[in-house]
């Protein structure tokens, strides 16, 4: 029988899943995934996924490819037939049929992650796993500052995490700001591909940095220490979305056409 | 010791409650609220909310008061003092003292409800405990026609709930109408006070009729029939929020100095 590979964009409620990769013990999005898809093959499927986000991390715009034997259902219909058999914390947003070599995580040109900071007088309790509280944030414009000093090429040994198993510690920063949104202060950082933790560590040195005064010297130092004790703590994993992840065909600026709702922002009304 | 009169505002995300009321068992809002003032006071508190809010309904302006004999606490300051003990989903907003002769349920003149409804192709996962997706949102215009019907006073016999022990079923609404905002449709309703699951019937009466292209007619005729069983179903906790309480020295437009946050639409960058 003709095999196709589907791509699926993926939204998920990072709340109660340990992270995406498939463990020993632990619901992960990954393994959900996998036994709807087993469900409905009757037989294993292996799913890969762009970005393995960790343990609380979310996503609006997770892409994910699997190979699939049935011929029955088009390829914009595995959305409905797939989301039947989900739990309601993960959805698929949108699915179509890829080229026989595309790879959701191989392929991937850029990852691009939102960060949301909320210094409310106090926070709302429905807002409470979606973004991360600070009694203060520092002025945007110093934490623009900040981030505008990692786009380029860049070690980021000091923002990478013990257990890092990558062996180069140089990856590619396309945007790297800061911009208001729904009352909340939100970071957005593309990269061609992230180290362990690195997004939270970045903004937990943004943060404590701010509070410092340290600001875009001290970012500067950091990131030419290539050392880990001197970056700040990792921010908390509520915070932080995989918001959209762009593939050759596609560019940062313009949503391929299996990009679903991602790109809209997380909360609704966001510009 | 001089006991003051203390009012507060409270947000709670409804989803792990068994509703406002002290119940035999099961969690509640008031019973979590109790908890709290009796640590602190050191001995049992009992505090009165303006709106006895079902299971899994929402707040975002609940109005509630108690009577403190702690003298050392400035009444805007019992904001943190009580936030420090509560579970994250409960959240004082704002707190001060009120007159001796305040009662957050009696002395209540209008409680404003909101429903939020999503037609989205596909509810993203973190927006799925506060709001009710619906597959076909009826034309804005239509659900205005009917919304309208309901200003004024009037029996609302046929939207009450069996069980419900309101010997007089005749209630005045201020305000009635939906808008649309944050890529949803809000659904607001003002009263006097409501009966028991007025404005869940009430909306799963718009969806029904929106759906079968009964209209205003359609709506009238329910109103008129006094009867429950030409309502339509119950519309899921989910979508609803308690957003405001408004008080004597108050109007619907303009909060009074107690209202923290609320006002401020459920979703952040909501207009």
């Amino acid at each position: 029988m003709a095999e196709r590979n589907i791509r699926l964009t993926l939204a998920y409620d990072g709340t109660d899943f340990y992270g995406w990769q498939v463990q020993q013990s632990g619901r992960t999005v990954q393994g959900v995934m996998q036994a709807a898809l087993e469900r409905m093959h009757g037989h294993a499927v292996r799913i890969v996924g762009a970005g393995r986000t960790d343990s609380g991390v979310h996503a609006t715009g997770q892409v994910a490819n699997f190979i699939t034997d049935i011929g029955s259902i088009p390829p914009q219909r595995f959305r409905e037939a797939v989301n039947s058999l989900l739990p309601r914390d993960i959805r698929v947003l949108a699915s179509a049929e890829a080229g026989p070599r595309f790879h959701a995580r191989r392929s991937a040109r850029h990852r691009v992650y939102r960060y949301y900071l909320s210094c409310a007088p106090v926070l709302l309790p429905h807002m409470r796993n979606y973004c991360h509280w600070v009694r203060r944030v520092p002025d945007i414009r110093v934490l623009n500052g900040m981030a505008s000093l990692l786009v380029g090429e860049h070690d980021f040994t000091a923002f990478s995490a013990e257990g890092d198993k990558n062996v180069s510690k140089v990856r590619t920063v396309s945007v790297s700001s800061f911009h208001a949104e729904s009352g909340m202060l939100v970071y957005t950082i593309a990269a061609n591909s992230f180290l362990w933790k690195m997004v939270r560590t970045i903004v937990g040195t943004f943060l404590e940095l701010g509070e410092q005064g340290g600001g875009a010297e001290g970012l500067a130092r950091v990131l030419e220490s290539a050392d880990r004790g001197t970056a700040g703590g990792t921010a908390p994993a509520r915070g932080l979305f995989l918001e959209r992840v762009v593939y050759d065909e596609e560019t940062l600026e313009n949503p391929g056409p299996a990009a679903g709702l991602s790109g809209d922002g997380v909360f609704p009304g966001a510009p």
